[in-house]
């Protein structure tokens, strides 16, 4: 047995992944397909749902509609301690907003992106940013999951800052997800952070961070592939000898998906393995996938260690 | 003389600014001196001014106090039709609210960056969101100001979508602000969207602009120069032989600021000239100008065809 990953501090950790948005054919946000499919991301394997991130097309939707959803979410009987939810927004005050919104209804965390609309900002200025919205939310409570995603943020959040909120919020800035896809970042912020829980972006290097001290992984490709997912982290606790078997095959599953517009992607094989076509609409600047689109996706996963695929269990 | 650039469905034309969002020292916008402010721009020149560009921190600010500053410049004084608001945010029923807001106040136009958190998205998936914000708000009095800055927002607007977007909204999508920094491209809008009025978005193509067809500038600097560079302007009108000189002056003032963080750096001059120095108030990701730095860019500019340098009228 390897033991669970806990960092000092960390009170988040394993498989999550950040939830789909499903939307009705007017564009706005079922809370019923949401609650349903968050569900089912649990029952499947996942260790807890992110609400709101990238993959949930988080920024496409107003505060207003952002926080009805998750109390959609929480009243439709989905655990608030395992749901983490993306609040970073690019007005200080949104985030405050979300982030105690989340906190007062018992969330696990929050995943917080920095503002993202200015580029080049200093690490002074970001850390200003984190440091404005901690205290004006001052609760103790609070666990902020920082969100490095510098392809689609724009805005990455070095190994110093990052040390630097860790050690200036103990307790509170406990963990990172990091969407660089880039493994040294990664490894870098393992050794650079041992207060924080440090979760890659994506399964394809579950394994690897599991092995190096991280925790887990938070990875949108969960939405479709939470059992297979699941597996890697369970036979690297139990130690069985699956891990590295069990890591390639998710690792080529989700290759094949990544080389997709990935949001679109998702929702088209909800909407094909459920047989809910409605569960391909995706807000602007996003298009819908079509039927074809949709087969040919089908198909190349067809015999891979993804969830319709049959193949996750050994 | 030279003809007043008018496209033919051009409704804006002319030096615009792009106005700083003063705060108070609990970093809440100042409506008092925003209104003053942007008095000082019209007076000192500027055909209009833009509140909620990137210079004036838009994406800092929520919806909200979005809606209120406008609400708070117009009742100050300020002429909506002389008022160009910036409202595109990353969801668009926030670009729809902020849109609707601006043309019910009577404003010229909005200046509407595209959703800007997704990256690489198709010209298809841009051109619905605009189509769904112009449908959404159905009003004839819209003018919309496209806004192509590609360093901040991650997201180019390519010429082939703007041509597509100025023919399927005539009269609608009226202009475009260009602040990609190359020339080139703000040539190929000129050349490629003949019916919008094509807007630098820095007084460093002015005169280029004016001699290709293009209907003027909407740049940050004329917050501190507005004068010397609505100088540029008249003196390419009045074809009196000095639109050259005086371009390379504004040039070489507008080559200093452009050597800082622009938004910092433009209040810190405020703040300096008007002897108050709460105008140097940024909210994060920024971070104020010091003393020194204040001193050091105030020494750069003297001399210099600038607002406080005093060599602006010859």
């Amino acid at each position: 047995m390897n033991a669970i990953p806990t960092p000092a501090e960390a009170t988040l950790g394993g498989v999550w992944t950040p939830t789909l948005t499903p939307l009705t054919t007017s564009g706005d946000i079922d809370s019923q397909r949401l609650v349903a499919h968050a569900q089912w991301c649990l029952e499947r394997g996942c260790h807890g749902v992110g609400l709101f991130g990238t993959t949930g097309e988080a920024n496409s939707f107003t505060v207003a509609e952002r926080r009805a959803a998750l109390e959609a979410l929480v009243a439709g009987g989905i655990d608030p301690r395992r749901v983490m939810v993306g609040t970073g927004c690019c007005a200080g005050p949104d985030t405050v907003e979300l982030t105690r919104h989340a906190v007062d209804l018992g969330c696990a965390g929050v995943l917080m992106l920095p503002p993202f609309y200015y580029k080049g900002v200093s690490d002074a200025g970001l850390l200003r940013s984190y440091t404005e919205v901690i205290e004006a939310v001052d609760d103790s409570r609070l666990r902020v999951c920082l969100y490095h995603f510098p392809r689609l943020s724009g805005v990455p959040l070095g190994v110093e800052l990052v040390a630097e909120l860790a050690t200036r919020f103990p307790g509170t800035v406990t963990a990172i997800k990091d969407s660089s896809g880039d493994w040294s970042n990664t490894a870098a912020l393992i050794e650079g952070c041992p207060s924080l829980a440090v979760f890659p972006g994506s399964e394809t290097f579950l394994h690897a961070a599991l092995k190096a001290g991280g925790v887990g992984c938070i990875t949108a490709t969960a939405n479709v592939n939470a059992a297979a997912i699941r597996g890697v982290y369970d036979a690297w606790v139990s130690d069985d000898g699956r891990a590295e078997r069990r890591q390639a095959g998710v690792s080529r599953a989700r290759a094949t998906l990544d080389a997709r517009p990935l949001v679109p992607a998702l929702k088209a094989l909800i909407g094909h393995y459920r047989e809910d076509p409605a569960w391909r609409k995706v807000r602007a600047p996003m298009i819908e996938f079509d039927d074809a689109a949709t087969q040919t996706l089908v198909s190349e996963l067809e015999g891979q260690r993804f969830e319709y695929g049959g193949r996750i269990e050994d």
